[in-house]
């Protein structure tokens, strides 16, 4: 059952920052196009499955985190409260070497991971391992200076430490005084991730091998940096996810965008568009509703996942919409009903912003520069990526630039095929194609044990959601399995070589 | 012939930075033991050889480099002039995608890399390759905070950037500026740096991969960190060495350190020894001529190389001394005189310390904690390592504790055969194993393209220093082609990459 924080995770998040983002800078002087930043995280899985992690297996423990890892100022050595939690309930123990499963946490709190993250409890009992989810400097209860994200992010100085380099040192320190305390230097760790937190376990095994044995990245669209993939990728996707599921839905929403500002312009248009929209509170402007709208198609896009396949039930909606009378926006309303539920009314604008966007969005405006723009042939209104924009709007509500370099620059992308061929193993890219941050992921096998697991019609970190026993569909099973294996194949081959050293000292 | 400059430079440091933490930091109450820090770099070779880079081949540069890459605070983003040289005399250019050698300076000035090193400018018209020399961050002249290292070192903030991590950062933005700048992005990187410098280039290639295609890390010691090597194996070398050369040596100098306190015991035992030694100044104590001897004898050892060989010279002087009446102190003298040459007197102590060894106190007790003791069983006075002594005067000094285990965290360590095995490629790990420091280097291949180079008779970055046509003996001549050999190797199989990937376009 769906806990109600749950469901307010449940919507996708795009449109939520650019809502924000205008309604909370508005008063300040705002480049005209307000940039369409890179956001990744959304909808978690809102029912548990059976074997969901049940709380009462998981132990919390804070560790005393170093603020800085890169610097030796005074204030470097300050120390925060990172929360981790533990399950040992399958795990075989140290003295056999027993695996490590660990949960890299994104841009949320680690409460979220535990209740929508399947992977690790799923699969814990059949490898013996350990299971740790670590949260996030900066969101959760892992918020340095006080822990009051909202008031931490609204400082200079101490947002500046919030960045996805410290994550990483963080995680190394935890995993190592882990191991450490549990006697388990030799136990395997596999680090797993999804979305953000996918480019995280991945960069983490490049930069960490001697920590992480191997990587799950779950829909890590680790190439969306520094022009590797092209900035309208993403809205492309989307666009063909909808085409795909059906022509008729893609040309009425293609067709919407002008309709909405044609209906807008009218002298109650904003009345007649709240009425049809059934906006709980009148709408301020037609961007309100297109924004909205935006928002709700590239979440269904990016989450189209069965049972639900939420692109589909939009479309059933707008199809559907035969009544007499009904005009275009009906049916895109249609659309909005079927996909939200029935309700009263919809809160369309004005939402309160959790701490996944207040965190997330000073991260692409820092170091996690995602461009994202709306290219000339979807079914949005065109919206290219303007760095320039996206610089000064971080500038005005940051005071500092964002390095959209530093990315690639760190962590690597361009050429990563020829770059990786012969350096490093042991990562999964796994992705869904009908995921929209699919554009930006690594589809296909750099080397041996470097490899892309990829399906048609997967979505966004679906393969590490709970398994449903009945309701899953086989290639979803198959790509689980299959991540399995080859999990199962680092492990077995790290004991080999663990046995050898034995056998010669 | 010897500028001037490079004279003061061709001492050994250890002895140099004792002396100096003594002297600066006698006023304040410090541990009883000062602690051996790790020291690296000395002496660099003075004579250049015929193909030595001539200065009027160089061209230098200064690059706009980022005070912090790994915050976003708005002091992060400030500025500093990064001092790098290039040479483009035998590059064969972008369009064929020539390499680039690129040294990864250590600590000290890039002028004395360009002078000292050989490697790059005795290869260079082998391969058509581009020369690049970056300097350190904190030396030469660049130095953050208005340029002077003397007072940047003195304000705990300022010094607090100084770092590896950082100084790694640094070398990936120049050379991405630099292959951008030069359109050379096809143009395969090898890395080259030697001792600390050594470490750095390892680790570059481990954690930018995507930048640098290979690594030669000459005299490396990247394992003599956090308990992976054991602290008495450095002076366990020099005994070694000097044991090998002359039994009667070693038993010579073992002897010593009891005889010089029993003569400074003396009421005029002070003058006795300064006398004897030929001390320029009065000595103050006993210890400052032990420290000063220990420097001499690890210098010799570390250094210990055709055509000259130190420790040879040494043992020499301290066997030859039959003089009558002469004791075992005159030994020592004679020892010293003729690794020194004669003068009318020695400056034993109150060095004036050089930016090299500012430097370097800062940095091991920073992140670059490198435990050295003394073992049971050497020809030296036991004074094992003591964690807690170094910590506290590097707190007494700095303000600001060491984070020994850092290194490992950062960059591993533990276990390096078991982690590479199967991850990492092209790095080139070579040492002289009479050098002191070969004992935390890694001497054995570690997988086919991670790879151990070592000669018995070698010594300290000796394999990087100017070939000597007639005079380097074939020991010497053949590491050096096995390394070129090798790096050749992966520069060929890059090309075939290249090659395969431009016929698949």
């Amino acid at each position: 059952m769906a806990a109600p924080s749950l469901q307010s995770f449940c919507l996708p998040w795009l449109l939520l920052v650019l809502l924000f983002m205008a309604l909370f800078a508005s008063a300040s002087a705002l480049p005209k196009t307000i940039p369409r930043l890179g956001v990744l995280r959304g909808e978690l899985n809102p029912e548990k499955s059976e074997a969901a992690l049940a709380s009462e297996d998981l132990e919390t423990y804070y560790y005393d985190q170093t603020l800085d890892h890169f610097n030796y100022k005074p204030e470097s050595y300050a120390i925060f409260k990172q929360r981790y939690m533990v399950s040992y309930k399958h795990w075989h123990g140290a003295h056999v070497a027993a695996p490590i499963f660990a949960y890299l946490g994104e841009e949320s709190s680690v409460d979220d991971d535990v209740k929508g993250i399947g992977f690790l409890s799923d699969n814990a009992a059949r490898f013996g391992a350990l299971i740790v989810y670590i949260e996030h400097r900066y969101y959760g209860k892992s918020v340095p200076f006080g822990g009051f994200q909202n008031e931490t992010l609204k400082n200079a100085t101490e947002r500046g430490y919030f960045n996805s380099a410290q994550a990483l040192a963080d995680y190394a320190e935890v995993l190592t005084y882990l191991k450490q305390k549990l006697s388990a230097e030799a136990s395997p760790i596999i680090v797993i991730g999804g979305s953000y937190g996918g480019m995280l376990a991945s960069w983490f095994r490049l930069k960490y091998p001697h920590i992480a044995l191997g990587a799950l990245a779950s829909s890590a669209p680790i190439l969306y940096f520094d022009g590797v993939t092209p900035a309208e990728a993403y809205y492309d996707v989307v666009t063909k996810d909808f085409r795909e599921t059906s022509e008729s839905c893609y040309n009425t929403i293609k067709m919407s965008w002008s309709e909405i500002d044609r209906v807008a312009a009218k002298q109650d248009g904003l009345s007649i568009l709240s009425k049809k929209f059934k906006a709980c509170k009148p709408l301020d402007s037609a961007s309100a509703l297109k924004n909205y709208l935006d928002n709700m198609y590239t979440g269904a896009a990016q989450y189209d996942r069965p049972p639900r396949y939420p692109v589909t039930v939009v479309c059933s909606g707008i199809d559907g919409e035969t009544t007499e009378g009904s005009d275009l926006l009906d049916k895109i309303a249609a659309g909005m009903f079927a996909y939200r539920g029935e309700k009263d009314c919809y809160q369309l604008q004005d939402f309160f912003p959790s701490e996944t966007r207040l965190g997330w969005n000073w991260q692409v405006c820092s170091d996690i520069v995602i461009p994202i723009g709306v290219g000339n042939d979807t079914m949005f209104p065109p919206s290219p990526f303007n760095m320039t924009d996206n610089t000064e709007y971080c500038k005005e509500k940051y005071g500092v630039t964002p390095r959209p370099h530093w990315v690639t620059t760190y962590y690597g992308g361009q050429n990563i095929k020829q770059v990786l061929r012969r350096f490093a193993s042991n990562i999964i890219f796994s992705n869904g194609l009908r995921d929209p941050y699919s554009s930006g992921g690594v589809l296909e096998d750099i080397s041996h044990t470097v490899v892309a697991v990829s399906t048609k019609q997967g979505s966004h970190c679906l393969d590490i959601l709970p398994a449903r026993k009945e309701e899953d569909p086989e290639w979803l099973v198959m790509q689980r399995n299959i991540e399995l294996e080859i999990i199962n194949g680092w492990i077995l081959k790290y004991y080999e070589d663990l046995l050898k050293e034995l056998e010669r000292n």
